[in-house]
């Protein structure tokens, strides 16, 4: 470990040093950043240097580094360093000269790269805990045991996003969009008496579980390869399935009706489900999905115009729309 | 009015007399039918006698009047006739042998012919009542209460079905439909602090009044010629529009937004909404209309086999499914 | 075991009697039959008499039974009965008039009443055996064992069919289709040899297997609960990961890319594949599996015409198109 | 108002001064200018400069002036400016760069900035006149008085866009595009007898009225609020009904059938229209509007290479196709 | 020939006798019609007899022949027949009735079994002779010569039909819409200058002469072969081609242009057309075929329930909407 | 011709010179390129300098050359130049400062600019040589005989791409895919018996026979007009159409048969076929193709990525997938 390094571990954790958002012209600045991209390119001497994107969860930064053009192979996207230099201007955009450079092999918190939800992880907690503690049929409490207590699921499910790109595509995200949707399948299964409540509820804690496996997280939210390849609906039904067939007496109807929610939720074929939804407790589930994610994709984009006064988004290519910014309550 | 007529109209109200499910072969029976068809056709001696298919709420059966031949240019689809006679079986299915038949001028409650929801007028009015006087904001109070009150909608609001085929197709759908969208809206607006509650509730209620004009409820549902022309969403923004322009200092951009919200509910243009949900009320309203016709879908599917120990409904062409219906609560 | 029946059985296996192709009318028949519906009726007199519609897997026939009425609440569409009785005519069809009836609760051999391919269970079994021995990966051979031999899924491999209505809906389909593809898959990867044939062939020989579940074949060949709720995919892909697993050392790529194949082998979304073929031998699956389902289609048709000489089929809704009768070699 | 102001004003309307495609190297200019972007950025010697783009309706240019970045918070896009300095080149391209820049608050005229049609107000109010006096319908004559004269649209739809990309997205676009569709509307309902003429032609001419509040016309074309949360379909066929309703004795069954004119036009619910074309003239009425707006995107297309020698256009993702620009009479 | 025939055929061309709309029980009755279906069916001694259904343009009916099940295997559709019995009811419905049946083998006129446009032959023709007489560009002139001339598929084109169900499916159809788009065209030309007129008008008039072989018309209409194998459009390409080949020094980007008009005017890859249109007088092609064979729609629909006073027509599956009847001039 | 042109052509045959791929920095440089833009653009003098962007089948290079700005107007796009100067850097990348430029109007080699397949043209004739020997229909043996060596069309064939952008977009790529599809033809019908082999195989060679004219192939590949106009599958057809007419007693079934397999073979009309496959044969030609284009589509992306060792492709627009490139035998 050098120096610098040293420094920003100060007290046992890493510290974080400079915020991509604070590097402004003139500033001497130190800190730990993941490269987004790093390329050694010729200078007109003929010799190397190091061309590279930094970022952290602030923002991103262009920066050269005269003398590490030999650090340019190991130097992956989401591969972090210690970087220490000053801030000039190139070509009007912010520029980062950076003099130390240095590769960091330890753990490095994911909170400096990625962006975190607005409820933390003891919130989330504590309303895991209460939405598991209202349901009362036996073998789904114990499946829920299983999965979160006895797989150790807890922690990676309180710290999953629910996307890549979009609703909920921060830490934590996954149980935030989860539990939104459990207490809301409570409130729909006492409106609608003739739905079976815990299942739908059990359902809602459970249905986009297999994303814990579909992203790879580190410095950045990526798919894994499995996610690519199977796809988080049948990696989700696979891992509640083995729980439940390890439970005694789960009945067989019960397990062949989660799997159906599992993989029904999306609601369409063209949307990714395998089947559609055939059954009561089907057709709520994906309706509540479909609310909760529009809720939190208005959210963002609402959000990434913070402080600023427009009427409307820019064109949204993925919805095809315009996004009407001014409502909502005020 | 005929002595047959006056029998079933003793004391007031007519008598419905005989319902089409009680009509047994061997019975003797009298009662009101509404005309499904009726055809005059030539009898192996030369002379026309009438065919006629009649039903009422509980179903169809086929029926001839040996002398009633003469009545066939009056009888169109939907018209009321008393009708008294033996039933007979004729190629394994039952015939109602007519002997006595009037066509009935007068006005027939609804009720003999057209199925009713679970929840009578009192019910849906106090709910809506409820609902009403939640909400706050002057100018959405005002617009309620013209619509509502000033403009008599309030009783066919009460009574108009939700649909023609499917999904609270009787009489009070869709007030059962709206006030459930608008109680869940409210639920919503409490989980979300973010959303203009009053406006989500009121267009929730309001949603689908079009409809009050889209069908024609006679003896059968059917489309009006504005609701095939225009229909229900057109209609329903129009009549909004017009509340909302009587209003002293109702907010331009609340008409604008409440038009928008009538105009997106269905959520795609190609299920007939001229414009995609662009706000977060808009994309909230369309996941609760699609969350309550879902739900009132699998019901009226489910009780379609009430009294069959069935697992599977038959295929259902219009969603292009099997409908599981053993799911729900048991 | 009455009379009737004790005939039929004699000598240890149910004789089928009289085949329904074989009904015609003036003759005394008798036979083993699939009940595909019974209803009591009313006769003139007042008394029941039992209305039937009869198969075998040579056509139906439309029967009564003027003294059988109690029979019809345990007569459920696929349960098997012995009949016996003579033919006649009614309304210008073969009505079979059955003096004698039972109700069958013996196993029945499934030929008297499924379409059987043309290539017979040895011919089936010796393909699989040659292709089996064909594949050299240890992982893979292990994996066929095991799914074949340990779990018991060889049989039920070579009995079940295809598809429910079209190409390959008979006995033996399902191993005949994915033979063809394994074939056909063998082919291919020494035609591209880029290609791992021995995946791809095991996947051609698993794909569908899932198949096995996703019917109830008896009388009848229909949706099981499980294909209904979850499909043939998933059910596959979870039979197979679970085989895999019990592997000691199957590698975990290998794993993922199989269960890739397996769910991607329909080739788009919207045909329920829940992932798009990523890979080089996921695409070619798809491939295969379209061409021989499509031969297999053609020459379903095909066959549906034997005996006339026609140059065009009817038109098929399924496939939207009429097929050239003419094609293929003469 | 500044002397520059007073300079280009002389005389009593303003004077464009250059125009941006005149904006050649070395040149010394003065003008008025719409404001696409403006940004204050940090020089070399941390002050700060106004980095812009400037564009008139001849094209846009890239500009800088130094000495004002101050103005940068009240130049929203769509701001009018006059500016003085000299055309340089920078990264090979005409810088503008400017020494006197004035914020304009007086309306400027919006030729200045909007491209024009071929044909001027007066032709297109000449031809306007002539078809509205071959109409003879008593009830249709006054309701185009009524929207026209009375509710005062006659300027507002000599002067507004058909579109805001593409067919006539010029001043004058939609009254040219409705007077082509209305002509060809009154040689249709020649050459077909059984078409309504006079309502055809009210509605070609009518159809897309709603396009005056669909679009915020200044200095660019954009949508307006309205636009976006309702689309001119709804827009126009309000405006329409509340003239159609003012005028005592106006047929109810033609105020319906003109709205089904006005809202099915785009002919498919998936082109934004809320119900399909179901009437003779509905039909018609789309057609013509593809046949209008197909020939004005040609033109369009032909006239962006104007004194190119071209065969091709390139790729045009909008409707997906190269545009075969030697087509037409030569 | 019998001597029945040869009372139809007295004074050199067969007479039609009875038509089916006339064919009332208890008439006796003789006439030629055409077999839509025959089967020989056994009687309840054992013996067959001859199951028919015959039609004529004016409607169809049920027939029975107790002597001439001998004939079964010859009587194919389409085959044409001369009957004579008498008219009786059989299950409520007319029923014809026969005692002496013959197959006839000469050719019987058309006119017999299709039905008939507005516009005959010569009206036909001389609409034909005066586009073509306006058209002044050599190499068309030439072209029209070509075909309609020296390769004699002039007659053809003037009794080929425009459709196998609507639009224009009768005798003389493809002339009538032809020409309807060709002045159509012509009209179009003048008030788009930058149109080429004879080119559009050229390919106004051929653009469905493919459909001259598409057809078999004898007493039905139904697809050829080469129809179904190859299409319309290309079949049309080709000969048009092969035309224009034949013409020494037809320009080579005329005949490419050509190719185009035809080979895209469906508009559409999904509507049959190989290529969208990408030229001026294509997309003008595309929207004047929508045009005249949606009029031509309407106006079949229309004229199917002429004689009733209805409002709406049935649901028509084919286009999916309802039909305004009460549209169009009244 | 220049000094300069001399030298590369020493010899006979032109020499190319430096590959784009060889022009480092610092290198001082000459060869043969493509010219895919130029322009002439002013220097700070006011005067003009020409600005370029050359290539060849290593790539493309950006190019400067101070005194030549007179050539622009001659320099289009596809035009080949001979250049020298030395490499140097502009904005971190490479730039060719060319000091000396010729136009050049002699024929180049298409193997400078194009990319060659794996397989030369002698293999490609060879392989065709062998399948056309197995093929005994006298009419198909015949035909292709026309085509091929009559017609001239050999070379052509063994030299056209089978693509612009991919899946065997060079040299021999429509040879090789046709190969492939061929062989792999023969290899079908000896599978499955009832095919018509000489027909498919036929057919195989010949389906996208009319890509030799879509495509015009100098230093780039574009499409022709006529391939823009037509579409290689109607010119494709029109071309053996013509062949099959000139053969005495070529079977008239067995010619629309072929032409609807190169009409079908892109399976959908959405793809471009103008009709769908309804034949044997035509349903298997289809699946073929499919199967050696997306074979050869998941080759071209591999092999872009050669040398880097990749798991997945970038997102791949075009088929809307990321590719899983560690499949495929190892």
């Amino acid at each position: 470990m050098s120096q610098q390094q040293t420094d920003l571990y100060e007290g046992g954790t890493p510290d974080k040093g400079n915020w991509v958002e604070d590097l402004k012209p003139g500033l001497t600045a130190e800190g730990i950043f993941a490269v987004a991209s790093a390329a050694a390119r010729p200078k007109k001497d003929g010799k190397a240097f190091l061309s590279l994107e930094l970022q952290d969860r602030t923002g991103s930064i262009a920066a050269v580094a005269w003398d590490h053009a030999h650090l340019a192979p190991r130097l992956d996207p989401g591969s972090v360093v210690s970087a220490s230099g000053i801030v000039d201007t190139y070509q009007g955009q912010p520029q980062f000269k950076i003099t130390e450079l240095e590769l960091l092999e330890e753990e490095i918190p994911s909170r400096f790269f990625l962006p975190e939800g607005q409820q933390d992880r003891e919130t989330l907690h504590s309303r895991l805990s209460d939405i598991r503690s209202s349901i009362e049929t036996p073998h789904l409490v114990e499946l829920l045991d299983r999965i979160f207590d006895e797989e150790g699921l807890l922690e990676p499910y309180l710290e999953a996003p629910a996307a890549k790109l979009r609703h909920q595509a921060y830490v934590g995200g996954l149980a935030e969009h989860s539990l939104n949707m459990a207490e809301h399948a409570a409130y729909c299964s006492r409106f609608y008496p003739e739905i079976d409540g815990d299942l739908l509820v059990t359902a809602a804690l459970l249905h986009d579980i297999g994303k814990i496996f579909e992203y790879r997280v580190d410095t950045v939210i990526d798919y894994s390869d499995e996610g690519r390849l199977e796809g988080h609906i049948v990696i989700g039904d696979r891992l509640i399935r083995r729980a439940a067939d390890s439970i005694a007496g789960f009945p067989e109807d019960v397990k062949m009706h989660l799997s159906h929610l599992i993989l029904s939720h999306q609601g369409r074929l063209e949307y990714g489900s395998p089947v559609t939804p055939k059954s009561l407790e089907a057709v709520v589930l994906y309706a509540l999905d479909l609310l909760d994610s529009r809720v939190a994709t208005f959210r963002d984009i609402r959000d990434s115009y913070a402080g600023e006064d427009r009427t409307w988004s820019d064109y949204d290519r993925l919805d095809e729309r315009f996004w009407y910014l001014k409502s909502g309550a005020s």
